[in-house]
């Protein structure tokens, strides 16, 4: 039974950890950290815990955390970890960090984009990008595992195969993102009230959003070359889900673009034996319904001949696949245990 | 294994059924009934099942589906099991009827409400109502299940205590109740269109909403007398969730109303084992969140000293313990298997 | 054209007031107030008004003022008022305040509610409860108008016809309202977040809502005695609108309970030649959605002749008619004005 | 005053005409057609109007129809105008057609979109395009008005300044719509069910939405040439609102690409004077609910520098800027009244 600990258990994405886990045959939680509910029951935090969870929530003390658990899950602020983390506290304990503080391997990028000096740049080298299906080998060894952000891992799955083929130019590359409100997180701002967001779809963080540079660093490595992409995320009307609207201009070879079946086998070859990627039927595009609860990620798309475009579309939960359940998914690749383990859930519809 | 068969698999409850029992560890869906879709694979008409289940759908006959499977559950209109059950089949097969033909046992009373002729009235006396809390003993033998409706459920058992124990006189009992949009089915109708529920609160079937005789049937047999209640259903904008307010007098005992303790004790009489009955602290009130997606009750109560009266209210998931989680709730005690079997669900939040 | 100031004029109530006032023919606002906002653009705050309102927010002080304007309306929180306002600014302006300080004659009744220690109660004898369709006559004289809150107003309008003629008996009344969040206002606090709100419903200050003595004040006059009401508001995921649902037992006459016609003709009597009161037909009833935006107030009943009791629905938009249309309806009587002048906006659907 | 007949009236485009037309000071309508309520109350359809209108649904009769009134506005199915306008009627009345029969002046582009054949396409040549803001010269003589559709209307003139300026490359043009439920109409289809489409985003028509060849031909006159556009929409969660967020490449003028103030400037160009058109300040993105139930569209743009794109968004309300307002706008400019009698609404918040 692998001993967990959670530093940010209270959040949203943490609260979503613990009921993954609350039902993985193979996790215990030992330590439920919580800033701001030190003392308090976590039941008492989440109510639709009541009866299910019994624990009182501890402080944050990773030090202390790390020698009594065998893995550590940080749902925390950007900058939090960067500024704790330390090599001995990693020679004791696994971390699988879902904030960005080690998702990007230039420094002075991660720096740039979200305005904070990083505490620990010398343990970023080490740190495995937690993509399991992209980067499953190295999470397997991964001592600590960047898990990536939410818009990040539907943008890039949705994206792979097309770049790593060559089928796209990723400099052309467009992505319209929208997202249900959770990924917001739990902090009151008047922003996210309820009268505020309902009833209204908005663009935000327009060529500024943090995520960019974690899209392009990945897709760049499977591009072979660095590459610039224009990201824009959308706030919508709904608790979860994130959709991700992909545009580029496909690339010709021997004078001819690539046809539906070129494309298709692009996608089969990397995600025909993933058990959580679930690529539609030739003219049916996802909806973020149809994966909501679960740790599925849904993927289509459609060519426009008219003008020489593929339009990629990829659906997922931005607090299971795009939080919580990668992040479980993670510790399973890297405890050695059968990757779907606890995550099996069946989308829950309506 | 039991062998499961489906009647109506491609209503919102149906669909719920199959969602529970994909991942029931001791059942295995053998028939996915369906009048609307036969031929076309249930994964079709609800991608979120893309991957998961690959059948497809079948008719929807009952004759042949008896000889094939142990049990079958049949989530459809009013009327339509009333007029082809048999003697014969239920010699071959255990059923459990989400619809409302079987759980009154006065059938006048049932054709009046319904407004339909029941086609079998001779099998009404030895159905067995399956609400689970309460009627858990006959529930083991039954072979005709009477599944209860999702208002009943939720009205009964916020209820149930205090009326067993005489502790409220029953017919001030006034049931404001509050659902989610998915109770209306997925027939496609105006007033259930996205544009006219969103943004809307409404009350429907006042006086003459076809759950009233039903109530008061089973709180009668608790009161051991018959009693009228006043039951009103709102339409919320929200998918699932059914929230019940109900108001009754205090029964005086020696001239004295009872007390908070007085209250709770009698609703831990009855509930402090139930697992998906969960008793909310003193001045804490269920919301229908914290049971989204689980087959929990969460009730409490409140004393309003100047009226004399109690205010007891009761949330749950109208799709699960309202209709296809009580259901397999059954079924796991008709075939002698752990109550909670396949049903651990944690619900979903946010 | 009369001179208008806010007191309040950033929260949702206080927008609203400008939403109307801004088309209102003979109204201009001079001063907009604002505790959290002076010297920011009315426009920046509420950006459905950019290009339409270019003022800068102002402060809250009421003595100015009342040195500027000829009325001013305060949507501030409980007490506020209540600990500045003068004889003296009475004597220079009309103040309508749709806060609760004014509205309850018994000032130990609204410490006891409220939790404060009332800062003027030598005022509150002069002030009028602006309930429009009940109290025009008194309204025409006031100089300190007490505007009613948005349950409230919902409530007595449903009830009030058949209390006043006798039809029903008071102390029999229990109102179960469900509300929209905007009445939970615009301040950033994690319960009225998107994501705690949507899909979700449930009640609050079960027993100890503080519209409470307000309404059992109200329907008290029209029984000519003291009466006591049981009321549970519920919170609806929707931005607007508030549903009653009231019940109460008929009273006998002659050995006779009232009926339909009895009932219907008690309503007409009071409202049908109230412009903003809309008794619907038999059998239909209100949905919040019919009057969103508007100033209406939409009334039905349903007879229940099983249990003696009549169901009485009211549904209006607890911002306009709730709040910010009622208060300036009582402006348009305190000022001779049309009383629909600036209000007869149709109500947006869907 | 103008004497108008509406033929459709009871879908949500005409039900929005006669909200507006309703309280026009210049306008009343003297027929309410519809083909499925013929002889039923208007207000029976749609209660928001009760005690408003008071009329009862007329049939479809559009000759009698041109006998009788000045102005036709026809909100009905693609194709049905167009079989049946003759030049006789023509010479009547003047006909504000919101379907796209006559938007197209190639009549073989609209035959393939639209999969229809085109019933009078000899009356194609003399319709006007009625988006007013670019074609109001030649409104002001229309005698048939194709009402621009509602992504139409966003789309086009979100771009228009800086494809006109030549500051953009229009083949470069990427548009991602976004748009409320209210614009898939009132008819009852499952796809548009509450539960359907409540906490989901889905894109839809993926390159094959019809509203693509009536933007490539507006900008195109605008950009003097032929174009060709990616056009995705997606259904959001919301009754109303459309938001656009278009993509396009920067076109360098003397070896150096546009800045703000070049697009800003383009901007204000055609637009400064237009109140309808709301140019936020930089920094500042549109919110569908700043425009709800108001004629205004808010546009603001957002250059990046590392892609060498600019991002364009625009919102406007679907039913009104981008249906009804736009309809009753082009009647003012057709019958020389002011532009925004009847069209002042402030939009409602929240």
């Amino acid at each position: 039974m692998i001993k967990v600990g959670i530093i940010g258990a209270t959040g949203y994405a943490g609260a979503e950890i613990v009921r993954i886990l609350m039902r993985h045959p193979e996790a215990k939680i030992c330590w439920f950290g919580s800033k701001s509910y030190v003392d308090k029951r976590f039941a008492d935090v989440y109510r639709n815990f009541f009866n299910i969870v019994e624990d009182v929530c501890l402080d944050d003390n990773i030090e202390k955390m790390a020698e009594e658990v065998d893995v550590i899950f940080t749902a925390t602020p950007q900058g939090y970890l960067g500024g704790i983390l330390t090599k001995e506290i990693l020679s004791k304990v696994k971390v699988i960090d879902l904030s960005a503080d080690y998702r990007i391997k230039d420094v002075s990028v991660y720096e740039k984009w979200y305005g904070i000096k990083h505490g620990s740049p010398e343990l970023i080298e080490e740190s495995v990008y937690g993509l399991c299906e992209v980067n499953r080998e190295d999470i397997r060894n991964a001592v600590l595992l960047a898990n990536p952000g939410c818009f990040t891992t539907t943008s890039i799955l949705t994206a792979y195969p097309l770049v790593k083929e060559g089928l796209i130019d990723p400099d052309t590359l467009i992505i319209d993102a929208k997202s249900g409100t959770s990924g917001a997180g739990r902090g009151a701002k008047t922003p996210n009230l309820f009268c505020e967001v309902n009833e209204s779809m908005k663009p935000y963080g327009v060529t500024t959003h943090r995520h960019t540079p974690e899209i392009e660093e990945q897709l760049g490595y499977a591009a072979e070359k660095e590459i610039m992409v224009s990201f824009t995320p959308h706030l919508a009307p709904m608790n979860r889900g994130i959709l991700a609207t992909e545009y580029a201009s496909l690339v010709a070879k021997d004078g001819k673009l690539p046809g539906e079946s070129d494309i298709r086998a692009a996608y089969e070859k990397y995600y025909k034996d993933e058990y959580f990627i679930r690529l539609l039927p030739d003219g049916e595009f996802p909806e973020t319904k149809w994966v909501e609860g679960s740790n599925f990620v849904d993927i289509s798309f459609k060519i426009d001949e008219r003008t020489g475009r593929v339009i990629m579309m990829g659906a997922l939960d931005n607090l299971v696949k795009g939080a919580a359940g990668q992040a479980v998914q993670n510790m399973n690749i890297m405890f050695g245990l059968d990757e779907t383990m606890g995550l099996d859930m069946v989308p829950v519809y309506p």
